[in-house]
């Protein structure tokens, strides 16, 4: 199983939720926002330490108001309250779930209407990249019911706050990538020709676990002669020949951070057009590691890698981007893209994501994580190699 | 590992595509909704088999329209096309995304308006227990772009489609409930006093994947002295000792399909109270069971449970209800509560799930699995002995 890794402590201390809610809080002035209205789960285990896979139900909304200044306040379900109750916050409201005709929306407004008005605006997780996990019927009537005060669009300043990382959190992605990297290199051992992407992922599913993941919401195995031609869905069932390569991605979890990276196998030779398409993807992945740098906007990254593989004859990709921010998500803002000229930050954590197709149907993806800090990107995966991995 | 179960095919055939979208425009035309308009993973899934462990990534939003008559129409991002152009639908429509300035909403736009209008109505998943799968502000544009089309509440019309199971939905379910089965009943093999619910989770994780499972969403798993005081958090880190109950539930997934139910464990001897209530809870279940018949409502189910509960000694417990719906999602419509008068149809399957507080913060909860016939329910899980199964 190779080498233990030691996980970070799970969880934060309340010191860290307090500097997390104070740089919210800043943030939220700079956007003239009374308040933050928190429905989804990555957003309030950011702010308030609580977790849970019951979110897996969506029965029942929850809801954290984060003030302009002071602790946030939960208003969740009865069913989540003796554990809400457990994190750093004090002011922990509930009612009795579900309740078709009121799940929580006038405890919510009440919570609301008590708040300071400065600005007489809420943010809302309303804009790209989120939904909001609530009813919008709900919204409605929480709107009716708070007249003079708007609930708007908070997804920028959301995102503002969430994109740069603390010390304690990169380690947290640290660690899922490094596991994720032993996993990966490992898998060659246990997975032939003949094998199905589909039995790969089970088996590299439980390897990662049992290297300490908690989940493994995302691991599509895709196998094609000479690439893939999608990237999304997986695992399939192809019986693995000569020739396939073998393209995982994975976004494994530990205790609410991701990864998100992929990795290549060659089934036995593959064809030297392959191989080239390959080097070069790997290639572009260099340049744009290189060109991950505090001051650079995402837009400088993707232009390097794509005028590498233009070069190399890339026809394109169906990806739409080379790259993205990743944390408590499995993608978050920025994009790697024409037109995304958000500047990169130390604390940043990024994916370097090129791809090319180099014929029809064939595509050639590599992905690697990198936090940036001062001097630049550095690498939280394990690099992969220039050449495949064989799979024989 | 027990004995080996033989999974139902993966997928369902073009035929009961077509079987459902006939269902969906049947209970549009009730409802006066000239379309359906789709966001989410389990409801694009349900109507046309499309399924990606890729919208894990917020990025961008896919949607689904389901028209009047003829074949619902896919408008998905480019990196998803040609996957859902494998589907049973014969018109798929694509964007290169991310495209912030117009992330398919013009596509969308022209799509909804394209289609015949009856009511001048789309339903949308804009009610309770659905979160919309797109930016709000999304949604907001969506309707500037079309005036005189109202886009309104369409979850009551989609929770009525999904209600009813048809038979090879429910025979996925009941692979995943039985293989879930015998996993719980192998736990007490490898889980003993002195370990960590956390550990008991990631073995029993890895059993179930062994044993056929996609993956396990869900599965907190919490021990207490003599009962739990919450459900929904975990797996904890707590050293299980004699005396403590292990609460497990899970909502482990095959192809699209959840099972959603729980097992309790004596950690060696354990208190007389916490035997007595937990064979209280074991005789609500088959009460529930027996109650759950075509033409009961499920407050009728909750109401025998309650009195039985109640008669034992129950102080109360904090979630409120006691079963719910249960198929692509781990918890559907209905809620076996009070005010709940849904009638039980053949084809709906619940779970039944009684729990009571028999002191303060010790909590006992049971659940099964169970299909609705002609005849009543039929169990899906292996029913749990009304004594604990002992972990020592």
């Amino acid at each position: 199983m190779g080498q233990q890794r030691t996980p970070p402590p799970r969880g934060f201390s309340p010191a860290e939720f307090e500097q997390r809610t104070a740089r919210a809080q800043a943030i939220m002035r700079d956007h003239e926002l009374d308040a933050l209205l928190l429905t989804t789960p990555p957003n309030i285990r950011y702010i308030t330490g609580f977790a849970s896979q019951f979110w897996e139900s969506p029965t029942r909304p929850w809801f954290v108001v984060v003030p302009a200044d002071g602790k946030p306040v939960a208003v969740v379900p009865e069913i989540g309250a003796p554990e809400m109750a457990a994190t750093w916050l004090d002011d922990v409201r509930s009612w009795p779930a579900p309740r078709p005709e009121d799940d929580g929306t006038s405890l919510l407004a009440e919570a609301l209407a008590q708040l300071p008005r400065t600005f007489g605006r809420v943010g809302a997780e309303l804009g790209r990249e989120m939904a909001l996990r609530m009813p919008v019927a709900q919204l409605d009537e929480l709107r009716d019911a708070l007249p003079g005060l708007e609930i708007m669009n908070g997804s920028p300043a959301i995102w503002r706050i969430r994109g740069v990382k603390t010390p304690a959190e990169i380690e947290h992605i640290r660690f899922i990538c490094q596991i994720a990297s032993d996993a990966y290199e490992t898998l060659p051992s246990y997975v032939h020709p003949g094998d199905t992407p589909r039995e790969a992922c089970r088996r590299l599913t439980m390897d990662v676990l049992a290297r300490g993941a908690d989940s493994v919401p995302f691991m599509p195995g895709i196998a094609g002669a000479g690439g893939v031609d999608q990237i999304v869905c997986g695992p399939n069932d192809r019986v693995m020949e000569e020739g396939d390569i073998l393209f995982i991605d994975t976004g494994s979890f530990y205790d609410g951070y991701f990864c998100d990276f992929d990795r290549n196998y060659a089934v036995g030779d593959v064809s030297a057009a392959a191989r080239r398409a390959n080097a070069a993807v790997w290639d572009a992945t260099e340049a744009g590691l290189a060109a991950a740098r505090p001051g650079a906007t995402v837009e400088d990254v993707w232009r390097v890698m794509a005028k590498l593989l233009e070069d190399a004859g890339s026809i394109g990709n169906n990806v739409g981007r080379m790259g993205h921010g990743l944390g408590m998500q499995l993608t978050e803002p920025p994009s790697n893209m024409p037109g995304d000229t958000t500047v990169i930050e130390p604390g940043m954590v990024l994916t370097i994501e090129p791809g090319m197709e180099y014929a029809p149907g064939k595509m050639i993806v590599h992905e690697e994580n990198a936090v940036i800090t001062e001097d630049g990107a550095e690498l939280l995966t394990a690099r992969a190699p220039r050449e495949f991995w064989t799979i024989d």
